[in-house]
């Protein structure tokens, strides 16, 4: 099927003069989660993975992807003509690349502008040209060999109360203007579906788990322009917005606007983030300012109303997790069990929560081997039956009008290899010695990452990704800027300096293929410690509330004060989640979450 | 006497129509460490650290240093006009914002452009044209008031032998030429005095413990012109010279051969390190390659020949220091010592090894308050005596033909405080945690220096400095570009990747004003480890070799592992200085290189 799909679009692209057609993982806004219309990639190559890159040439196919989907992507691309090429692994070429090498003198490179950001744009281009090519960017051939593509999705829009928000839409507006005045921008063009959704606190259902709003804006410090689809917004929005001050438009008016956007005029856009068909439609003559959002600190930066409702997020969420755990330790072997049926119990567990919105992301519930693909995702089709030993990694989150969690625990369903428990001891040593970081202001996730990793390291260990991700606030769950990672990476953008009230998620883990997978997962939100004559000191507060499986923890090979950290943060469960549980439950957890 | 030496220059000031003056620490060459000629900062101050740069306006005058200093500084300016900077400190402006704020629309700004270096005279340039100003920079007034000026050193040069380089200069030539093809550079502008010692495998005597030949290069693919005082080589060294391809030229000719560098050129110099002097003589059409040294890299890299010498250079050395402390502690109480006769006995022991250079910086003996100056330095008008009481901070090493050595204990005399007891502690289990560190190969000192700081962290605690620095070969004992600090410090140059073969010191500190200093300091040469699927580990092979003093540590407050730790670590001294003890010596090392 997918080879056939290949070949349907070799056919347009013969059609339209293009040599070598690229397949981002991308929607119109540069989002991490996309909606179904936009899973072209996904279409081409049937691979499944949030993240990758297809690329075709009249004679070979290929797709990208990181290291959290390596075992996956070769599982899922079995059968096709499609290639695996591993990003960041030695000797693999990247995307552009191989585009470089495989694109003749002359040749013609197409891909859909719209879905493909500015800088990468303008590096195609650049390198097409030099090789005497050209681009041809204005039509996406996907969309005609994709008989049954969903319709763009055009779901009801919601506002955000400020008791959730803590900041209503007006002062965002201001704070983003006096950064517009500081940085001499007249107009801002913001594309990014978080940020335009954190700026009028209005949320939506146009992307999986990601409650946003199709939709762009465009700023001036006199108006406020939002493209969006009309239907979507009913009867109350387009009131509460004019009396905020800002325009309604047509969503697909955003190109003919940013046409008029008059010549002279200093224009603030993030290029990693706007789509190069935007870019395209400025006027030679305006002054580009790519930097960075505004909108990206202030939104990663929590207000003390969002921190408070996070906190009350993570005990509704803490207490849903926990009820599965307790159903699903004390049934294993007793009832019939699935990564799926299992992965339904929580998400049911979670909606039975007040303020419930959606799941956050799509729940990871990998049983060993399984556990061992970072990102693994069972299906209908292709799932494991749970059995009474070894270890189920399960890695998920929900959005609540209080925030979003994200959360992992590795659990033993019963009896577990000497290896299973040595690793599993070893990870959670790695995150409580990152938990338990006091450190001076200034420090960003490069600096702290190794509390984390280095206990790994020691043995020779490590695991392909960042140590944890900043966190939206009913937002996207993988948020910038902040994030812990030892190497720079720059179009992640996760090693701003820790701002207090900035919430960062703390996952070491241990993947081992074809064996087992552990990780343990908790948010933590940055806060002040004391200021002397050294400065100011900062540390975090863990604001997952959740057992960490104690069956699977060999005391011997941790510190004293490793010991003390676990005991520490099990009472802290104990004290904020046994309120909302049932006895038989409460009195698990108390066993669950005992000193050792 | 300072306040007459400022009036004076105010006098000269005057008379050139300078309105600001400037007198940074420098020699031509932005050297660390300079002679006696180039202490002009020292002289019209009286402040005699290492670091800092004088400004002297019609009313004001103003000394900026870092905080290794701020203490030693404040002290040695009292009684005159000049007003301390504490460089790095909120709220206390740059030297360049001073200038900017003081300098009057159209005035005149002065320094000596050969002591100020080209990216600073850049920028001075544009911040004074800025004002409508303009600068004055081929005068040195200093020069006009300074009578018993000392005259510019002009040491005899030696060869060091390639058993001790490793490898010849005509190899280390090729090397630098096949990076200037690289990065399409006809020049190579070479002005820093430990660059040019590196590459001609040469050494003097022109700075103090800096055994380096004052000199300049300019090198092309066909030629290399060595600037130097033809007076300093003596017989033999031309001769090599030659047959290696290079041309003497007299010192002072560097200005001209600048001038006369062919219009189009492209000139690789550093802008950091070459002085602005040098750079205003550049024809204006030639073409910039601003960039770190070829050399610096292939310098801070030992090879197998030079780090085979270096662990010789510190069995030498630790036998040197055991003595002294052995010498010390069985002595105290029972004959009188001070910081300088105690420091001086150290010198003589380490006079007594093979192969002796020099001294490879003035000794730090700091006895209890004086050790909270990082850079504290007795005089004979100002030194303490050393009772059977307290702790005794020595920072001291010596260059060898096998390398040089820079090394830190701090010892009780006698008696310590709980207090004393506790933060020894601290700093031991901080300098044995870096030591012990695994890392992937990748990590900066900006990925590790946590690992040292943490646990001074812990306790809302810090030192104001890098936890190390990367050393030379007989020549700096603070080289680039290796180091670890938790900031990166654009200027300081020390956040390159770790390299198998860089040597890197580990001194992690806890500094108390008016109470005392404790300082631990162990040179870390970077080896590799394992490799394996997840990528090169790398690890440090401890390479300094001396008794860290037992009887100032609390064994309760370690780890299993930091115990297990120190013990290797003794016992590795133990097995390397022991062999080349008397009896008594050897004995008393057993006892202080015993197990805890």
């Amino acid at each position: 099927m997918i080879n056939s799909r290949i070949q349907a679009l070799r056919g347009q692209m013969e059609a339209e003069g293009i040599d070598i057609y690229l397949v981002p993982t991308a929607d119109f806004h540069e989002s991490e989660y996309v909606g179904e219309y936009f899973k072209a990639r996904r279409f081409i190559t049937g691979f499944t993975g949030s993240a990758g890159t297809a690329v075709i040439t009249k004679t070979e196919s290929g797709l990208w992807t990181d290291g959290r989907y390596f075992i996956q992507a070769a599982n899922q691309l079995k059968g096709s003509e499609v290639q695996l090429y591993k990003m960041g692994v030695e000797g693999v070429p990247t995307v552009e690349e191989f585009v470089k090498e495989k694109l003749s003198e002359g040749g013609c490179l197409g891909f859909d502008g719209r879905v493909v950001n500015t800088t990468e744009g303008r590096r195609l281009e650049a390198m097409v040209k030099a090789k005497g090519g050209h681009l041809k960017v204005d039509t996406d051939l996907i969309d005609r060999i994709w008989e049954e593509r969903p319709p763009l999705s055009k779901e009801p829009a919601w506002l955000l109360d400020e008791k959730y928000a803590g900041e209503s839409a007006v002062h965002k507006m201001a704070r983003v203007r006096q950064s517009m005045e500081a940085e001499g921008a007249d107009v801002l063009i913001l594309t990014s579906l978080d940020d335009i959704a954190w700026l009028l606190n209005i949320r939506g259902n146009d992307a999986t788990h990601f409650p946003i709003v199709l939709s762009y804006m465009i700023l001036t410090q006199k108006s406020a322009q939002f493209f969006v689809n009309g239907e979507v917004l009913g009867h109350e929005i387009p009131t509460v917005l004019k009396d905020e001050g800002v325009e309604i438009r047509e969503y697909g008016e955003i190109y003919e606007a940013v046409k008029s956007i008059s010549q002279g005029s200093h224009v603030w856009m993030d290029c990693a983030k706007v789509n190069y068909r935007i870019f395209s439609s400025l006027h030679p003559e305006t002054v580009l300012i790519d930097k960075t959002n505004p909108t990206l600190l202030m939104k990663a930066v929590k207000n003390e109303t969002e921190l408070e409702n996070i906190r009350w997020a993570h005990v509704k969420d803490g207490v849903a997790f926990t009820k599965y755990m307790y159903w699903l330790k004390t049934n294993i072997g007793k009832i019939p069990m699935t990564e799926i049926t299992t992965a339904d119990y929580l998400a049911d567990r979670r909606r039975e929560q007040e303020n419930f919105v959606d799941l956050s992301f799509d729940t990871i519930s990998a049983y060993e081997a399984n556990g061992a693909m970072m990102h693994y995702s069972a299906t209908p089709d292709s799932f494991a039956v749970l059995e009474p030993r070894g270890f189920l990694l399960v890695d998920s989150g929900a959005h609540y009008l209080e925030g979003s969690t994200d959360i992992t625990r590795t659990m033993a369903l019963g009896p577990i290899t000497e290896k299973q428990r040595e690793y599993f001891t070893l990870v959670l040593r790695s995150n409580l010695n990152l938990a338990a970081a006091k450190f001076l202001y200034g420090c960003s996730g490069l600096n702290l990452d190794i509390l984390s990793r280095g206990p790994l390291w020691e043995l020779g260990l490590d695991y392909r990704c960042g140590t944890g991700h900043g966190i939206g606030y009913l937002l996207n769950v993988h948020e910038a800027p902040n994030g812990f990672r030892w190497k720079h990476v720059p179009e992640r953008n996760d090693s701003a300096i820790l701002e207090e009230g900035m919430v960062t998620t703390d996952e070491p883990g241990v993947y081992l293929e074809g064996e087992f997978g552990i990780r343990t997962e908790n948010e933590l939100i940055c806060v002040r410690d004391e200021k002397n004559e050294y400065g100011q000191f900062m540390k975090f507060e863990t604001v997952t509330y959740a057992p960490i499986d104690l069956d699977a923890v060999d005391p011997e090979a941790m510190t004293k004060r490793e010991k003390e950290l676990l005991n520490g943060y099990h009472r802290m469960v104990y004290e904020k989640i046994s309120p909302y549980l049932e006895p038989e439950e409460k009195e698990w957890l108390k066993k669950y979450t005992r000193e050792i």
